[in-house]
């Protein structure tokens, strides 16, 4: 099968790779119909990350069933699936609990490498979600973004509490916090502030249901949204970015007492527990346990009443996925699909 | 009126103050009939946070009502009063979400001084609430911890999210910790799992509720509460210490999805944000908000359904208060008790 493969920071390419097939018996293979390219992609490409040997890239996707193992009970052969970025259980006590993505059996798809042609899906009873039925082509970028950066977005909303009569303040104009604004309307917020500099960003963030945007960044970003909201700040915050500054930038939009939920992979944050403890923020996040939110998600993108796909700003054949890293890196793209 | 006053570290004198007196309109002076030496006021004591200059020292206080400024209207002279460690005005946004310890007006009665014979009140109607009349010599110790350390276990136990069927964890066996396992075992929680090498404390804790105690510190603390809970940690952590490694023990010890209250005041702590975005826990604390739970935690103490009042360990008159710092600071003693 083709499929992506990093070498190196900035040396990505597309190659064969050995057919993924059955290992154990919970698990599936599904013919990958798309996937895509994530922003914690660029931490490797960047150098960021540290590499050790030439690794299969890719941890989200949707496909047709194409094999299963003899201990797959739920989901079969044929079946239109979209899963999360980590595979679950979804029986243990943290998934039953909502927290599929620590599930005590959790098994990170990066691991597995889903930008190819196909992909081994561990735990697939757990982990995979069947479709209505076949989706019509123009529901495929929507479904693929419930795999990541939806899910994502959606539970950083809800970990901000985001619902009637709250605001709710995003920190990062990216594929997820545009997710994030667009869950904090599903969830019925009132006023919905997101920080962007970027027109195009800025204009789907509104179309995804913003109220307000908010050009300035850090301390001052932070005093803008006291401004709006009357002193007190925002009842909830999404942080999506992951640095020091984004992080405190969230957490000071947040008034007393408030929620923020983080998503942002936060590499090199050093938060102060002084500071931080007179904040009396609600402070959760952590990888997205997307699994919770995907029957309802799909349900939505099934019924048209959300278009997250538009968050894919750049759709390339798999082969030219190296193009998709580097326009993604370079910020000439928000988030790339890649089709099969 | 006599108070103490602290000279420098190490240094602290009971001597003649100005009496207190009403500045703000609503404002009241209490006849103070208890106060306490909190663990906070030891971090001054200590030399770790600096004085500039001779301070009146306490925050906890119960006492009656000699005089109310002229804008005060729900408290009268003559009433019994407890309060919290914070004023607050109890109307503001905050303060009407529960947290009123960071209410937009707040005053830390720190800078008031309720270690003394007559304390200012500032924010009378929002701050203090009246006890259902003069209260037996034998509740006063349990009255005055609901002002501080009851609260705080309180709130710590609730950001935990002790409730029926949950095991709760409490690092740090002080006053403070010893009141987040009655508060547990008060919101229902099934199992309590206390970290303690004290065998007076660990009394006191299985009195208060604790079902389990352990020795170990730290991770290998940590690593004991998930043998106690099928390997998942507990649901709920309470952390009361404030150091950077019980702060650790503490998140480490709930499990993924699980909730951490935070009350120990975390001097130099710096949380490693990847560290904590994988544990994938709700992180929230700070400055008990006292107020919320002050009526419900006062009619409990009425009724008797609960005796806080046992972690005081020493009672002084306080004009020996000098003697009960340095009791607390060579920990023979967890709680000092003054009485006027």
């Amino acid at each position: 099968m083709r499929g992506v493969v990093m070498y190196a920071p900035g040396d990505v390419r597309v190659e064969e790779r050995e057919d993924a097939k059955i290992i154990e018996p919970t698990d599936a293979v599904i013919r990958v119909t798309a996937a895509c390219i994530c922003g914690s992609d660029l931490w490797p490409y960047r150098g960021i990350e540290r590499l050790k040997s030439p690794t299969p890239m890719g941890h989200e996707y949707i496909g047709v069933v194409e094999q299963i193992g003899e201990a797959v009970q739920n989901i079969k052969v044929g079946d239109f699936v979209v899963g999360s970025f980590v595979a679950s259980d979804n029986t243990c006590e943290i998934c039953l609990a909502g927290y599929q993505s620590r599930c005590i059996h959790n098994v990170m798809m990066g691991s597995v490498g889903t930008q190819a042609q196909l992909a081994r899906i561990p735990l697939a009873d757990g982990t995979l979600v069947p479709t209505p039925g076949e989706p019509d082509e123009d529901l495929v970028p929507s479904l693929l973004a419930a795999s990541d950066v939806l899910g994502t977005g959606w539970f950083a909303a809800v970990a901000a509490e985001a619902g009637p009569g709250k605001t709710i303040a995003v920190v990062g104009d990216g594929a997820v916090g545009l997710s994030a604004v667009l869950a904090a309307k599903q969830l019925g917020a009132e006023r919905i502030i997101v920080f962007s500099r970027h027109p195009e960003r800025q204009a789907l963030a509104r179309e995804f249901g913003a109220t307000d945007v908010i050009e300035e960044r850090g301390d001052a970003g932070a005093a803008k949204v006291k401004e709006l909201t009357g002193g007190y700040g925002a009842h909830g915050v999404v942080e999506a970015v992951g640095t020091e500054e984004s992080m405190w930038q969230a957490i000071h939009s947040a008034r007393a007492g408030g929620y923020v939920g983080y998503v942002g992979v936060a590499h090199g944050v050093q938060l102060d527990g002084l500071k931080l403890f007179f904040t009396g923020v609600h402070l959760h996040g952590g990888p997205a346990p997307v699994r919770r939110f995907l029957p309802e998600l799909i349900q939505l993108i099934w019924d048209r009443a959300i278009d997250p796909g538009k968050v894919f700003d750049l759709t390339l054949p798999l082969d030219e996925a190296a193009e998709g890293y580097k326009a993604m890196d370079e910020r000439r793209a928000t988030k790339v699909l890649l089709t099969l």
